[in-house]
């Protein structure tokens, strides 16, 4: 399964994934995901949002059990990232056939549409559009590097931008959904179980900053005489980290414009992305007032015009306590358990199911990331800890939709 | 002639030039230069680096009195960098025909391809490869921002890459070459003079500098466990600024390129390319040597491996001090002329004439620019000081070429 999976979209410099949303590797992943569905008897859909389905069971008798996660990537990503919940979820359900399972309960096996947000700037617009937490009109205004915007890029794909929007019907169907993922940290690591719940996911945004100063030729322009935006982007960069340092929380500029970007060039223009998180959202909003008010003193000292625009934000998720108690009892509990209770833990990086989380019971288990990296294309679980991940997500279904 | 040439290249959004070597844009500036040409009965030829000429008179004569610059751009690049000192040369020679000007030298108006180096990325191609000071093995190596080759972007515009090379015969058939140029500083504006002659061009360089880390999500990974190379950027931007400042030189980063680029993703990669430049060597070796260090030292501290190439230095450039009097004679001494002497100047900005000025005789003549903005759409020159350009030029040029 893997094997068909693991050439889509690899970059062959840097062994990075460049699956992008509606680009010509994600239609490869999506032709994957229908023909992994197929060859199990599932049958394949796609709903107004272009979010992946695969059923077993009817999708109209409600009170369904899901699981499944992703197959975009963000710029040069790793294999694991997303793709390994898809891949565990099929293996899953091979499992519990080979247990001999039946099914109580619909079950449906999920890709969700541009999770990363690699190409438009914003994350899960799959999952965002089908439980109204991103408006129809937003969506139409999303634009990729090249000014592409997110209903050519669709229709360019064969789906029709006009068909998206809510989908309240569609989630009210769902009575779990479980999305199962490589842990972003090391906390499994740390902690010495392959396989953990999540508890909640941190609160984070995205603001875009804007720095404007005056081109200019570098090799003639007084320092003095200069308006250089380089230059406070520079300061931004370090109070971020200093601000992240002090309060405890995750303050990261990994996105960076320039323009004209030339090298003998001054810049008219700098943009740069801050990515913040915290463990709750008093540390959150300290950490970007520190960041914003440490650029704004820079900029007015230097000349420099600075717009701050929030892009995306998400509040803390904390996942449904019943659903994650259940979890953890299964999981203790299952004749394939070490009868040691299972790590809760929490995380800063967003999913699909933290969106979800706000319309539908929900559930993560992480595998086990020996070194923590992510986004990268060093990113890695083992081998044995994925098969301990599929043996958990089988045990989890087991214990949802089958009794 | 201005009114042709205007729109080519323009971006309708920034309102800068976008003409960059082997382009469409800068296939539709050689056909303007070409047209030029003919329009006053000069012989055009492109030369096997793919300089273009216009001929007054037997090239083969030797002894030619030559004028003109180029007509590429930096990105979002001006009106009158290079374009100027192209049209003022045309206009010049209808000036000395109005005057009934009679030649005794052969006179040749020139566009040097490829000055900016914003394609390729090293400046004052044409002229390097003619001058011997570019080989041609380093030229087939070049590459743009899409992996196109020079090569391959010449056979495209339907030059001959194979005949690229050293063109000393050509250069031997040149008795001066005089290069109008706007001025790309302030000194003009503040000592009151429409029109100066270029002293020295400073020696100045290009050094990349490539800050590798390790790509990471940037919501899960500790600050602990980080190796982040745009912090180590940051601090090299901030330090460049710093040496320059403390020895009066110039060092800008106004490039930039990060991988993976992404907003959620700690950086593998952060490359910046400083230009620096001073009055003389010692100073220049002095600020590049002070960023270096501090580079190295923060990049250590930080677990950034650090790569420093020197991509591109010309030495200090010192204009013939023969022809430079003997322009400085005959503006004084013009019938148009103020009898107040032409203010004498020296430029951080490259120019083919600085170039040619190994195998040549060579001077420049700047024109007043009011604001010292350059490589900008904010660019400028006022009418009645390019008229004053054109004036000088043709004095420059009846004193050369007619006596």
């Amino acid at each position: 399964m893997w094997r068909e999976l693991a050439p889509i979209g690899r970059d062959a410099g840097s062994g990075g994934y460049r699956r992008y949303a509606w680009t010509a590797a994600d239609a490869d992943c999506r032709a994957w995901f229908r023909a992994q569905a197929e060859a199990r008897g599932l049958v394949p859909e796609v709903d107004r949002n272009g979010n992946q389905w695969a059923w077993l069971g009817d999708p109209l008798a409600g009170d369904a059990v899901v699981t499944g996660s992703h197959l975009d990537s963000v710029p040069d990503g790793g294999a694991f990232d997303g793709p390994l919940g898809v891949v565990s979820s099929f293996a899953a359900l091979d499992e519990l056939r080979r247990r001999g399972a039946e099914f109580t309960r619909p079950l449906a096996i999920t890709n969700f549409g541009d999770e990363e947000g690699a190409r438009f700037g914003l994350a899960c617009v799959g999952s965002r559009l089908a439980a109204g937490q991103l408006t129809v009109e937003a969506a139409h205004r999303l634009r990729d590097g090249d000014g592409v915007t997110l209903p050519q890029a669709m229709a360019a794909a064969g789906h029709d931008p006009d068909a998206i929007g809510p989908d309240p019907e569609r989630l009210a169907r769902i009575g779990a959904f479980v999305e199962l993922h490589v842990e972003q940290g090391r906390a499994l690591d740390l902690s010495g179980d392959p396989v953990g719940i999540a508890s909640a996911i941190w609160p984070h945004g995205r603001w875009r900053f804007d720095f404007r100063g005056e081109a200019n030729h570098a090799g003639t322009t007084r320092l003095a005489d200069r308006r250089d935006p380089m230059l406070t982007y520079a300061e931004t960069v370090l109070a971020a980290r200093r601000g992240a340092e002090i309060a405890g929380a995750l303050a990261t500029f990994g996105k960076v414009a320039v323009e004209p970007n030339g090298v003998n060039a001054i810049p008219s223009l700098v943009r740069g992305w801050l990515d913040s998180r915290a463990a709750d959202q008093d540390t959150l909003d300290t950490v970007v007032a520190a960041v914003e008010r440490a650029a704004r003193d820079h900029a007015e000292r230097a000349g420099i015009d600075l717009d701050v625009v929030r892009e995306s934000f998400t509040p803390v998720v904390e996942f449904q306590h019943a659903l994650r108690d259940e979890l953890g009892t299964l999981l203790k509990g299952s004749a394939r358990g070490t009868g040691r209770a299972v790590p809760v833990l929490g995380t800063g990086a967003g999913h699909d199911a933290g969106i979800l989380s706000a319309s539908v019971p929900t559930a993560m288990l992480f595998v086990r990331n020996p070194t923590g990296i992510s986004h990268s294309p060093a990113e890695h679980a083992d081998e044995d800890d994925c098969a301990a991940g599929v043996t958990a997500l089988a045990d989890v279904l087991e214990g949802l939709a089958c009794r």
